[in-house]
């Protein structure tokens, strides 16, 4: 039977289950990616598991998020984090090496291998044929310890490609018309495999721009097969031993079949402040800006900065825009120098800012309360950008570059130019330096883990009661992001290794007072959500601060996978709403009532929720497998496993 | 009579007084320099001074210390001080187009001109015989206005150079040497003045090094003569008419004299924490450290840089050591990449950031507690780094890439190279792009000011009452800088505009309560200080804060110059121990009582102090002219001006 790419990628390390959409899988794991603001809690729980050494064939710690360095917090990860990839046999990329998803796929990407990281974009790594996922901290120190991924298998979301890009058209308007037409849940528990004629036109870096953004669309990831543009991607990258050829086999069968004419599409723009607002640029052309930024894992590579470049050469950009520059790897911004488009940049007013994911986080470049920012960024969340009551639009990097010219969002054909014709180098710069390799086993035992005074113990967590009884302190709406759980910026992102001082944040981004509220329950709490609950980073920050903080059950309409598993991870009830419109009978404040609940969790699906406030009871559900379920009995995966030793 | 440069440039711009040291004498000034952490408060006077348009040759408004932009703030006082340039007549340097004092010498400083400067390092224009003097906001405020600056006549420092500097031995190591001599007031109450043979092997770019760190010394300003280094300089800018002699007479008097001969200087550094902790680098070579930073006012030259580049050409930093490059400006930044320099540091390692101040005033690049952090910045003071705790080295370019490659302390007369021999472009970069212009009188009339929510009004303040009875809440010891009164830093800059929420950083960095305690004491209070206080930066933050939570007296064994003149001009009575031993015999809390103080002020120098805690009485004196006295009266500048419109 003819197969998919994703079948294949999945089959060849499968562990344990079989591929049927909603069954859980074991998947073997090749490879593993943490950055910094998420890795700190990585190497803690790997200490704290009491793994001495890597088992993948490759795990590399990245430093690109917490680059700011506004005290010392962010210099002491950096020296833990360098001290623990020593310690447990990791690679480290140090801090100004660049963004770790195409960092990673310059050096490390290698079709046919899987790998898990603690970044919702991991998935970026698609662009290569590799099956990448972006889950929990603690899934990636189980995958480090050589464990496999469990997941529950997706469906496989089948989009042709025909046709070719026009003109001023880039591979960011091919995933924004995937977010205008599907939302940011249109890809839940999907993964969504590229094929077809149109693949032809689209780089390995074009690849990842659309792979990357697939975790806007929700999707667990996203695969392209590997071709001659991943070849020729390799060959730049002196790696061609490292290519292999894989695609899906001649009409292999999708679970859901999507057509994209690429000929038709067009400059595309996501509106504030959600990644699926997409509109046609035309449509908002003429709208006064003061802010351009290009860069990010969005739009990372050598060819989406020289575009810009191009565009600007020899003019200069609007006296009212601040024209933002992130390059996103030492590698890149050598080739970019190479080829004078740093200088290009620089002489049309650019601030060229060090290689990092910088605004794309909130660390740095926020702009003023409701000033337009427009961004190549892939996402556009209230407040990510660090200013509560921004106005961020998500664009590629031609309407970026053509808006920070004249000052008013422009569709780049409106220009008075030529499309340039980019003479990118045959060769990409190789430049390992800033990579420390991991040492031998025997060096790596004397390495001592260097704690600065940021790093704190991972809290313990107690087992789950049988019988909980507390109140909804917060009721959220659809889509809530982790995010707006756990907000990134320069304030919150220096504190992600201390749990006690990062909780204080949690869900400040949409009820400032809620941290204070917990402390007068000391019996725990409930969260209510909507749709998509979770939506996001992979930040397991977003389920361990609120679980500090007394969070127990969260009871929502549907959850976003990554957030799901990083709850029951550490010890909160995921539960759904087996009727959706009862989320409208429940208030803050009401005081709920779940009886039975280990045991329930254990033999069923279904339990039943007692409102004693409005003297009503309503049913939910779990979706959680068995093994989930003994973890979140267990306090979370880590007491669970602590218990085994 | 034969006359030096300094007493050439004041008499040429004399508009009061005579040039007999400690008198007051009044200059007229040409040109204005303000930026942005100091800029937000000259244009909020200038508005409440009710001053139209400026009456200056030239003023300029930079962006250079704000650009980390964490949250709304830095890109709203961005805003504001856009509109503010617009309608009083300002050029605007936008943010990323560089640090104001390396980028008003290169397109604007005019030899024999005059300029204040909201900015300690204002001095370092002296490099092309200009008279530049770093001063409280206010006082650029008035200059802007048409007003002539006020100074007490300084004594002329003649500083004769002869020979020539030996091969890895830079300018940096000139001005260290200085500090070294002498100490952080060596220069207090003195212009110092450069002459003699050995100029000739210093550059117009070298000398603004050592212009710039006369700062350091406590000198008023710093002057070189005009000679042919100038115009080449000039020439380099494409400004060559801009270019005129202007030296001392032969054999031209100073009221002190001292001399160097370069030929003798080796690589030197200054310890943590003081910018006059200098020994010889081979002193604590092989020190670990794990930063080195390039980059600030203090090393702002192409040269510079250019030399870091090309020891590290071909070669890798040291694992250990983050090694961050600040290029001063976006036409350095230029000339840097077109030769090749860009490239090296990078494919050395080098971690590129934004053109401006950064790390050196804390906005960024902190390090981790007590790891060493060597920089070509002007100041180490306790904490201005951003990290309390800190290790901050200040040294020359040559030791910084020497210790970056080692990752250690490393005189770099050790490192097996020759001496590069650098080919600098024969013309500059001239990039005026990011330079806003004026707008024509009538066009500025129709700007409004934007002002987002951080841009605070300004404090009114009450007249000084005749009788003042307080306790001294604070006892400082010597050379307590600004920075820790009114401390810069990551969280406290950007509330540069906002003074009630700066007021609660005050004094924090050696007492953390003092907010909290001045809010018990409505009546007022009293600080007391040790020799040099309130050395470093001009910032009348230091002033306007803690006269905002109550300070209406200091008194010191002696001030350092811009300090004291802010202290007058916001009505707070700086006086002297008339005997320094007096300051033993006070605590914290003492309650003090000064009787008859507007009176004495008026009428006398000396006044008496009581002690009423210890039961007796001390001598101070006060050096303020009778206009300041006025002033202080008044409650400070702005109320008195107020009360005669």
């Amino acid at each position: 039977m003819a197969r998919n790419l994703a079948h294949k990628l999945i089959a060849s390390h499968l562990v344990d289950g079989d591929l049927s959409p909603g069954m859980e899988v074991a998947i073997s794991i090749d490879q593993t990616l943490t950055q910094d603001a998420t890795g700190t809690l990585v190497m803690q729980e790997i200490e704290a598991l009491g793994i001495t050494r890597a088992r993948t064939e490759i795990s590399v710690q990245y430093v690109d998020h917490n680059l700011l360095q506004t005290d010392e917090k962010n210099a002491e990860d950096h020296e833990f984090l360098r001290s623990a990839s020593q310690r447990y046999g990791l690679w480290f990329s140090k801090p100004g090496n660049g963004v770790s998803h195409p960092t990673h796929m310059q050096r490390f990407g290698l079709p046919g291998k899987t790998m898990v990281g603690s970044d919702s974009h991991t998935c970026a790594a698609g662009s290569l044929g590799m099956l990448a996922i972006g889950v929990g901290g603690l899934e990636v120190a189980l995958a480090i310890a050589g464990h496999p991924l469990r997941v529950r298998m997706p469906e496989i979301w089948g989009v042709r490609l025909t046709g070719e890009l026009p003109p001023w058209v880039s591979a960011k308007d091919v995933i924004l018309e995937m977010l205008r037409r599907h939302g940011v849940s249109g890809g839940v528990n999907r993964i969504i495999e590229y094929h077809g004629p149109g693949l032809g036109g689209l780089t390995a870096m074009d690849r990842h721009v659309i792979a990357n953004m697939g975790a806007e669309l929700g999707a667990t990831t996203t695969v392209f097969p590997a071709d001659s543009a991943v070849r020729d991607f390799l060959r730049a990258e002196s790696r061609e031993d490292d290519f292999r050829t894989l695609a899906a086999d001649a009409d292999a069968p999708y679970d859901v079949e999507e057509h994209i004419d690429l000929t038709t599409l067009e400059p595309l723009i996501a509106r504030p402040s959600a990644p699926d607002n997409v509109v046609p640029v035309r449509e908002v052309a003429g709208t006064e800006i003061s802010q351009v930024v290009i860069g990010s894992s969005a739009n990372p590579g050598l060819r989406d900065f020289a575009i810009a470049a191009a565009m600007v050469r020899g003019r200069q950009t609007d006296h009212a825009v601040s024209f933002d520059i992130n390059p996103t790897s030492r590698e890149i911004l050598e080739d970019m120098t190479r080829m004078g488009a740093t200088f290009d940049l620089i002489a049309a007013g650019a601030r060229i800012h060090q290689s990092g994911c910088m605004g794309c986080i909130g660390m740095g470049q926020a702009p003023a309360v409701g000033r337009n920012s427009l961004r190549t960024f892939p996402r556009n969340f209230p407040g990510r950008s660090g200013t509560r009551g921004d106005s961020v639009w998500l664009c590629s990097p031609e309407t970026a570059a053509a808006s920070a010219l004249t000052g008013v969002i422009t569709d780049p054909r409106d220009l008075d130019q030529d499309y340039p014709e980019l003479a990118l180098p045959e060769n990409a710069s190789v430049n390992t330096a800033m990579l420390v390799p991991p040492l031998p086993e025997e060096q790596a035992r004397a390495v001592e883990l260097v704690k600065g005074t940021n790093i704190s113990a991972l809290p313990d967590f107690p087992p789950l009661p049988d019988r909980f009884e507390a109140p909804v302190l917060l009721k959220a709406g659809d889509n809530i992001s982790t995010d707006e759980i756990s907000p990134a910026g320069a304030s919150a992102l220096p504190l992600r290794s201390n749990i006690p001082a990062l909780a204080e944040y949690t869900f400040t981004r949409i009820d400032t007072d809620y941290p204070r509220r917990t402390r007068s329950h000391p019996e725990g709490h409930i969260v209510v959500g909507g749709h998509n609950y979770g939506q996001g980073s992979s930040r397991e920050h977003a389920a361990i601060t609120p679980r500090y903080l007394g969070l127990q059950v969260v009871i929502a309409k549907s959850f976003a996978r990554i957030h799901w598993q990083n709850l029951a991870n550490f010890g909160i009830v995921p539960l759904e709403f087996s009727e959706p419109s009862d989320y409208a009978d429940i208030g803050t404040d009401d005081t709920l009532v779940l009886d039975g609940l280990r045991e329930t969790l254990l033999t069923g699906d279904e339990l039943d929720v007692r409102n004693t406030t409005r003297n009503r009871t309503f049913r939910v559900r779990h979706r959680l497998s068995p093994r989930q379920v003994e973890a979140v009995i267990a306090g979370g995966v880590i007491p669970l496993l602590a218990s085994r030793t």
